[in-house]
């Protein structure tokens, strides 16, 4: 048995992970905090959790601060989340960080974008990147993971087998559409009801924080011995906010450098590079994020748009899941040298 | 292993019963048939299945009769199905009916309401209905087990406390609002998003087809020795439709028989009727569908209005899990002795 | 020309009266208020206006109090409106309140039920209760009218025909669905997007403040020379929180005195009732709330349960059409002896 | 008075139409045809009919050809259309069409994208693309009007003021994503709502027809002078569906062709291009779909992505009303030299 604290338990992605926990066969969740919730148990927040299997327990108490567990989830938000960290690893607790606190290699890109002084600066470049299917044996001796942006896992998976396999341009459109639910929790009037319903809108159109995690691992993704794809990349990365609770969807355009390429080759190649992922798809068809909810799946659809001779992968998944505490199990599993897929087979909910 | 087979299964129960399945320990699915895909690969009908653990292959061909197996869930439309329960009944197979055409004792009262002549009325009168918390020793040793309905399971969870208790007077009202997923899958206008989105409405206004098996199963849980409970039992039942996929919410009105009756007193013996029920859950304030979504739980909230001393109780459940596939499963799992909740722990997906 | 305050115009209703005012031929918005606004132009609120005719005005400076105008219409919450409208009576302007502050003729039940001090209970018993198709007439001579509350609109409307005619009991049960607009602009959990979507609960059970409206006004209605029928009234009325944003559907029960009466009597009686009234339609199906998204209309479909004997009637509308704004501009109409009508006439809008 | 007929009234258009007509000073509906409900009262198809101003006749029978009008909107598929469009032309009735029948110049394209023989070729080069604010001189003196597409309107406003400035260069990205209603009354498992609900995702992925509308009006609003710009425009287009009933967000990417023009260059540029246009609103903020809801104003927004000198332009519309409907009865206005925005003010209904 692992002891298993979660920080922020009355964030959606808390949420997501106790339900994810519930049926995994060795974390046991013995410690949960929330300073808005404090004193109350887990059943009075989210009173669904009464029908849970015993291994969540609707009475368990919530805490200012963590109990000293094995393992640590830290679902704060940005800055609040690096002080939790450091007090965690300070005491020998393995952390996930869901926050972006750790996700950027360089200090200086960290703080142009979040706007405060980060806390641990030589820890950045330590950290692991927890985007698993890029970086698993990094992630196998990391005693902190941070847990990739949702957007960023989406982006990401979608293009690297074509940026690592050189075969388009750096210069690179994510038009990404997302539910609300990566807007957390907290109420506020862009995520009331009647504002989102019947309603889409793009937002964060002057750059949305997603995506130096982007740009960061695409760069690192470009074959070694290329130029620098870092200084090249031209990447324009536009969120949409969509009527729906879960799910994202993101659809990128890049030129090809080699106009005979066929969608039956990047179908091939994207097949090649995903082989042996038990989470990434590669579809002959146009996904829906549907197929995804409620479930790690993330699904890549590949092809050429002959008229153009553009490159347009369109990649889906579950924001609460692989993009956010699906991928954060996934990450735990592989602190703990578990099958990645322990507790996290459960198809999605369709329809 | 226990071989089973999925008849007709391009309905969206069919589908909830893949999603099931996949994580259950003994069943395994052998055989997929559908009139409208014979020849197809359940992952083409169903794209998602692809990324499905092993035990659900979406290579599987659909085929036009099941194949022998030792367990059968049939998904078809009534009429169609109680003429596959006969041809599967006789090779000795069990089956778990998600139709209408064996819930009814009485074959006069299925023949008013469904319009056709029964292939098997005999059969009627011994089969057992499979609400698992009311009948779940007679289900151990059947053969056919018919699948309550999605309204009637809300329904009855709803009512039977009171009413074997002897609390309420007989003249009741259920008010039930459910998704839209319990329509099931082949395209109608009623169905269409533009038509159901931004709408609710009352509809079966003449009487819904779920209305006599309430009554059947209310009659029978009136205490032994009551006068006729069936003859005075006057409900109305008055379905309505709501935009959203999953979920059922009833809303059941009735007088107290004594006025002294409080909200604490109606909670405990609701709770005492349901301590030893995995799946029930009494709760002391109003449930939200959503709790229950994906999961085969149900909630109920009994209370008094002490305006007018009425006993008003709220259930919920999702109408695809609970409701149908869910109970289904529920059932096999008591057909095969298996705890009841095997393959059933999962949490709901909430938000 | 009529001048036009609104005050409190960040809230829904405001800007639907904006929406309304917008083609009418002669009420004009000079002066718009909202505390939280002050100094802001109507545009900066709601972007939307910049596309509006010239009769609104985006550059409109929001202030803190009202200009003097000939007519207010009072967007505020309860006490806070109350206060408003004082001030705005005191100026000799006429007064339209969106509130609930003035709809109760008895202080003791509003004290009662909104848990504050009344500051001009004499103005209570002389004030119109704004439901136009019951009072117009004392309308037309108010200086001040208190515009009904959306679900008691549509209950009031649903079930006056029968208490008039004498065929029902006083045993009530309003069984209410509603749309999130209802609750204002305010975000809040109970109304963040992820929490509504796929869902529906009811709420407010120990009785919810449109309760003592239904019942004085039904009790009103009664035939004279019945006994008192407020005594005897035994309302139960339920509401229930339904993922879309526009939108009240009342379906009502109630046990007929003689059962003999049939749907076509009572349709023939409903439709006697409402024959001269340019909003409220009798409908011989049961009516959708979409049909009403946007307009002013009421849609009521009024029936027998013949397995029981019982009256059902299904009423809707659009909560902030004719169950908020709309409704008020009809009241403004009927002060300023304009056709009811005015600038109410735009169909819904469907799908 | 003008007399109007609606050819296939049982669809969307044709019912947006009717809503729009029923507050025109000078249209008057006096025949709808549709075969599927020939014989049938138009209140019979839409109930909610009943409630309409007296133009709108709820007691008009649906026939399968139109009586002679002076005016008609054919609402019909491709290829139906024409054969109707035909007959009416015969007539001597001015037609707004809102079929692709007629969009399309060179009848090779219009053969390629819609497999079917055109009937009068000859007539493609004469009719006019009605896109008001690109081709309203044309228009006033056409006998036939070929209403653009909705996607296609939203595209084309976003960008003909870029490419009329010569600003971009022509290799351009749109991605789109529409509400359902664009995909029309008929039902199918695409647009049932338990598909749609919950979901995002991409279609027509080997090419949507809307894109030869653009591309032949791209080309065409290119400056004269320049070299061939429809050989240069490389156009990718990919149409999204989005859960919810009603609006078009265009998200369109262009490289700027100097690096040195600013978002205020931009926006200036877009002003200037739209300063005299009713319905046409250049904002400086994202625009939100939901802001046109039911109107048939389009919103437009120009910004330059700073990290890649990338200009991006948001447009959104209703695609029923100026996507469809609206800009049709736009294009009826300037056939009978009526103010353009007559029966068009009405605002959008938000929430």
């Amino acid at each position: 048995m692992v002891t298993v604290s979660i920080v922020n338990v009355t964030s959606y992605t808390a949420l997501e992970l106790l339900r994810l926990l519930a049926l995994h066969p060795l974390f046991v969740v013995t410690s949960v905090t929330g300073r808005s919730a404090v004193g109350k148990h887990l059943g009075d927040v989210f009173p669904q959790l009464q029908a849970s299997p015993a291994t969540i327990n609707p009475a368990l108490v919530i805490t200012e601060e963590p109990a000293q567990t094995d393992l640590a989830f830290v679902c704060l938000p940005h800055a609040a989340a690096a002080e939790s960290v450091l007090k965690l690893l300070d005491r020998g607790t393995k952390v996930v960080d869901l926050s972006a606190d750790f996700r950027l290699h360089d200090v200086n890109i960290y703080e142009e974008w979040y706007k405060h002084t980060h806390p641990a600066p030589a820890l950045l470049e330590l950290t692991t990147y927890g985007l698993c299917e890029l970086h698993r044996e990094q992630i196998t001796n990391a005693s902190l993971v941070a847990n990739p942006g949702c957007y960023a896992t989406a982006a990401i998976l979608a293009l690297v087998p074509a940026i690592a396999a050189g075969i388009i341009s750096p210069s690179i459109i994510i038009d990404a559409k997302s539910g609300v639910s990566g807007a957390g929790r907290t109420p506020s009037l862009t995520t009331l009801y009647d504002e989102v319903n019947e309603n889409i809108n793009a937002y964060s159109l002057n750059g949305h924080r997603h995506l130096p995690e982007i740009t960061q691992e695409l760069a690192a993704s470009a074959p070694t011995g290329s130029s620098s794809v870092e200084g090249q990349l031209r990447v324009t990365f536009m969120p949409h906010l969509v009527p729906m609770t879960r799910g994202i969807l993101a659809t990128c355009y890049a030129d090809l450098k080699q106009t005979t390429l066929t969608t039956e080759d990047v179908h091939a190649l994207y097949e090649k590079h995903y082989a042996n992922e038990p989470f990434v798809h590669v579809t002959d068809q146009s996904p829906h994020t549907k197929w995804s909810y409620g479930s790690n799946h993330c699904f890549i659809h590949p092809f050429i748009d002959t008229r153009t001779q553009r490159l347009v992968v369109i990649s889906c998944l579950d924001n609460l899941v692989k993009g956010a505490s699906g991928q954060a199990l996934q990450n735990a599993n592989i602190l703990y040298d578990l099958p990645e897929t322990t507790g996290l087979m459960a198809p999605s909910v369709y329809p």
